[in-house]
């Protein structure tokens, strides 16, 4: 909770006066930006590159809950999905827009703290502001982040590239943001119920990290540009690894098969699945929010993908008529089955 | 109010059902669009131009009322307000990125409404739609609009390239949307009190059109290709005349003389600020949303200008220490003073 003594209120500042203080900092380092924060548009150069461009929003009370989310991650956070977006291309992230509508419950402190996180997130992907909207809300917290990238054509990474005999790989491990966010709605439970609880997050770094301040590979993008290697299909993974995968083999018009044993999982991961008593497969399959990359490569690229230790190859591409099925530790074989994004269902 | 009768819920159709289901009518028809609706990223190639770059966030409740606000203008609308900060940049708008975030108070038919306006608006201003999101609020409606225009780098205008001596023009006329918006709030009361009196909306369409379904002043943009003309600095009038030409006079360290006698007033705009008993010339200085355009040319660029009808010459740039003034038709001269846009205003 915000310090009450050091508040100040939005409307002291005013629309112009808030964003000046909010962007001040505002550094860009790329000399495509011809005209960043403070016209009526941002101008970019693109010169023989193409633009490859995303966006998210982020809704308070529907992506994150102020309860347990510092706003500099929740700012970092919001840079990080779109980022991700962009590696999921095959892209480098070199611009973003921010727009936030708040409600005046939020002080210019609280903002403040969420330009911390969005500078920081900017610096770290070395992407620049360019732009934005900041407006009120009735309620609550709306983030909207548009982000851009440049790449040559032909390296670009699609959905429908994925053929028979490639290899399925996944960044990273999978599961920890969502076992993360159950714990955390706990602990939300236990501190509402009896707030003289203190949390007990001893050895829950990774997965509690991975919701609140989850990386975007870009590390794995830069990887790909040095060993010269286009996955022929890639998607980041934001919904749980089997709804992309899903998507993928539905656009590329080609079955998968993956294997059970290969699907990493951190033990951080294991061992809360377990206290929750629930399955740390289908967190891995299901969770979603991990923001690791799936995609797929020829087997050709198969030695340099094997040299990370950060890409696991967890199946193959096979024929459109075999479906998109998982093979379990004692070989049998179960359909994969999209479970993401449910938000719209009445409750 | 929506006939109960054809709602569908958004349940119905989950998150990926209804991306499809708004968006299968998306047309692409920019060749420099390589991928739109469907993957991580759009993929968009600039060859040798530059791009401009704007967002705009509209928020239920703070930039519209659904009481008088038809989803097929507001769709409409929110693409035209961020092509109009393309236009204010002296750049042809070209792509658009849309995300919505929604209560499930709304039915799958009001969605349908809104992109009609959004495909409209995307048809009539040539424009392709590439991408969004679409996510849960929890109360309302958020619509956050990026709009991608792109422009040779010598054809674009900035805020602050004003220079002494150049005169300032003013696109079609000024007031009309605040004083329709007036109107449409003092018909919802009337309505909420007595919900059998229609509201007399004759000799109203200028005004109330302004405010619902305002215009991007493309055909300006056009005029100015056509003729060679590059206006020296220019805005879109969104917070009213006032704010922009003190933000171009402040960027373009210059001051400004206008003259009250020569800003263009709609004689439905008279004639409703005088129902209301308020001044014309403020609603005209400080209204705003009128989306029409502020610029600066050199005189030398003035007889083209002066052809065009739709356009007013209302001023003139003078030296910064002469400071930013009204000249009023009894030869006063009255300071400006922003008085835009003051949302944050506790209540």
């Amino acid at each position: 909770m915000e310090n009450q003594q050091n508040r100040t209120e939005i409307a002291q500042l005013g629309e112009f006066g808030l964003i000046d203080h909010l962007t001040q900092n505002t550094e860009i380092k790329h000399a495509s930006t011809l005209k960043g924060i403070g016209d009526d548009a941002a101008v970019v150069d693109n010169s023989h590159q193409v633009s490859v461009i995303s966006t998210d929003m982020l809704v308070e009370g529907v992506h994150f809950d102020m309860m347990y989310t510092p706003m500099q991650h929740l700012g970092f956070k919001a840079i990080a999905v779109n980022v991700s977006d962009i590696c999921a291309m095959n892209a480098k992230a070199t611009h973003v827009l921010v727009s936030i509508a708040i409600s005046n419950r939020y002080s210019v402190e609280a903002l403040e703290a969420l330009y911390e996180g969005i500078h920081h997130a900017c610096a770290y992907f070395d992407v620049d502001l360019i732009g934005g909207d900041t407006t009120t809300s009735l309620k609550g917290l709306v983030i909207s982040v548009t982000a851009f990238g440049a790449a040559n054509e032909q390296q670009l990474s699609y959905r429908n590239g994925a053929k028979e005999g490639d290899l399925i790989c996944v960044t990273g491990d999978l599961g920890a943001a969502y076992v993360g966010l159950q714990l955390l709605e706990r602990e939300k439970n236990i501190y509402l119920e009896n707030p003289n609880i203190q949390p007990d997050l001893e050895n829950k770094k990774h997965i509690i990290g991975r919701i609140l301040r989850p990386e975007a590979r870009q590390d794995i993008i830069q990887y790909f540009a040095e060993k010269n290697i286009v996955p022929t299909a890639m998607m980041d993974i934001s919904d749980g690894l089997s709804s992309e995968l899903l998507h993928i083999c539905k656009q590329s018009a080609c079955g998968a098969i993956i294997y059970e044993t290969a699907i990493p999982i951190h033990a951080e991961t294991y061992a809360q699945a377990q206290i929750f008593n629930i399955d740390p497969l289908v967190c891995a399959l299901n969770g979603g929010e991990d923001y690791e990359l799936v995609f797929t490569i020829p087997q050709s690229a198969a030695a340099a993908i094997e040299k990370h230790e950060g890409i696991s190859v967890i199946g193959k591409i096979v024929a459109q008529s075999e479906g998109v099925r998982l093979k379990s530790g004692n070989d049998n074989y179960y359909p994969l089955e999209a479970q993401g994004w449910n938000a719209f269902t009445s409750k």
